[in-house]
């Protein structure tokens, strides 16, 4: 451990091992993955993809949203669950058909608020096109939850051909973004602290499944997807320059982030690259389907800011660097923990 | 609402919701059916099948584990959370073959009593021949969770020819249980009370999957299978009586119990049909398959002590009457909630 890290090492958990930054990683690899392990898991990536001849293939993902408050300015923790677990199964390139929902409930939550979660869901899932098929209930005494921790896992399908996956990435390929940096993490927090801003920030959460089919329509060998959700930007470039064992080089002032989240991370000291997104993607599209991804992304309602943002490169293998603003560079790193936990 | 039960109505979850009783159907019914339903969630089964041309038929099922003490005789909830979810998947015919798992921690969490949960799962999951493909990992502060929760989804195959559903019951289909009841739920009982008992209590937490294909194989006309979770044999058998709208006739004397179970639950006033397994499934299974079903139950490690207890009738259907010990009939009734709480 280095010395200027010192709280990187504990025997208990913290807040931070959940936070989607380096702890979280370290705890995977450490304790989920030695006993766990086989080829689906050792994908690494936002869903499994499975492979049986007579099933063609299957992709599966599973996400608990904890999020907190419950209610935030452009969602709720029930569009949240639906949109979390679309977003991951569409970024292994499937279509998700079928979610199922699992309820841990806090003695004395109102029934009133449970419905209107639930009914957010049932609004968010006929938006998305997918089915719930199967739930569970379970309720915990008063000061074991927080109101309600959902969880949904969800099942789609691969087309034929494609072949998305996060060790796909290839030097040359141009990296893309589909919107503005850091809206969910912001609007989270601000509702959290009460703060108030001249324009609101909403979250952007939103079901991304629409976006990558128009996007691999136009761009069928695209290489990578990866939904910016826990340690934002900074930690899916780092994820995915890992795992394709390339380097990337970003430009700062390309990266779309709307002025307030940038007045609210300059204000609270936050790096607006490592804040979340609960509606955004980066995609890695060889050079000669870039032009066509971007015009598409930005024909798409989910897409309209979309970005090229900075390419793939065979120099610094698994390091992820930044021009910056005022000609610098910066190496891009994953944060440890996050100042901002239960954000989905 | 009668008014024998004043404490049906309620505008706040209570920790009866979550107990598998009445109040958890009325729930279901009123809170997550209405916005949610479709024709999947309508088949209101342990585990949801879903037919496409191309892909056969998939069993899904989900369930979050938040059993208190995390660690008990017989089991803990690492192996829980696997042999639940099987069993889920096992109750619609289906072969299961991937597991999801997610974790809720609590800060503060030992990471050693992680890591001997996660290696529990490791081996249950071994065990039962399945496979956990996907996880997430999320953590709440102190005082919002309790150790850690567990959510497993899981996914399996409906082999060609099975058509095991809830609505399958016939008048004239024998009732099989696989073996003595109430194992699990008095086990965490005297674990959490600190009761000690001449002979020790072993939860029954078991993978049902290799029972089930046992069973199918020498019965394979098996109308209905379901697993005793909460709510026990009572609430399993009132959910089938009225999918399937039949009635049921059981006898008393037939139902397999082990002495210290009884006695547990006479002292404690408990009726052990109420009481959960977490190994042990009844099948409906016709008249003349019947005596092979029971006889591969019987020669199967999880089965050697299951009976046949009763029958379904064309009379009084959609409820289950037993006739008792000293020859007296009694309506076996759901309970409105349950005097044991997360149990699983």
């Amino acid at each position: 451990m280095m010395a200027i890290e010192p709280d990187a090492t504990s025997t208990t958990i913290r807040l931070a091992h959940g936070a989607g930054g380096r702890l979280m990683s370290d705890l995977i690899r450490d304790v989920f993955v030695p006993p766990l392990d086989n080829a689906y898991l050792g994908q690494m990536s936002d869903s499994t993809v499975i492979g049986l001849p007579a099933l063609g293939r299957l992709a599966i993902s599973t996400d608990s949203f904890v999020v907190h408050p419950l209610f935030f300015p452009g969602g709720d923790i029930g569009s949240l669950a639906i949109h979390g677990t679309v977003n991951d199964v569409s970024m292994s390139g499937a279509t998700p058909l079928w979610l199922t929902a699992a309820f841990i409930l806090e003695e004395g939550l109102s029934l009133d608020v449970l419905e209107s979660i639930v009914r957010s869901m049932a609004q968010a899932a006929q938006t998305a096109g997918v089915q719930i098929v199967s739930g569970d209930t379970k309720v915990v005494e008063s000061g074991h939850g927080d109101g309600v921790y959902i969880n949904t896992t969800g099942v789609g399908r691969v087309a034929k051909g494609v072949s998305v996956a996060p060790n796909q990435g290839r030097p040359g390929d141009v990296v893309l973004v589909s919107g503005t940096l850091g809206d969910h993490g912001i609007a989270i927090l601000t509702q959290r602290e009460g703060l108030q801003f001249e324009t609101a920030i909403l979250s952007d959460s939103a079901p991304l499944n629409g976006l990558v089919a128009t996007l691999l329509t136009a761009a069928p060998h695209t290489h990578c997807l990866r939904d910016l959700t826990r340690g934002g930007l900074a930690a899916a470039l780092n994820e995915l320059a890992l795992t394709s064992q390339a380097g990337i080089e970003i430009e700062e002032e390309a990266i779309p982030i709307q002025p307030a989240v940038a007045a609210a991370c300059e204000m609270m000291g936050f790096d607006p690259l490592t804040i979340a997104n609960e509606g955004k993607l980066i995609a890695f599209v060889p050079q000669r389907e870039a032009e066509a991804a971007l015009q598409a992304l930005r024909a798409h309602p989910l897409g309209q800011r979309a970005a090229c943002i900075g390419t793939l490169t065979a120099d610094h293998p698994g390091l992820v660097v930044a021009q910056t603003a005022i000609g610098g560079r910066r190496i891009v790193r994953v944060p440890l923990g996050e100042l901002l936990p239960r954000i989905c």
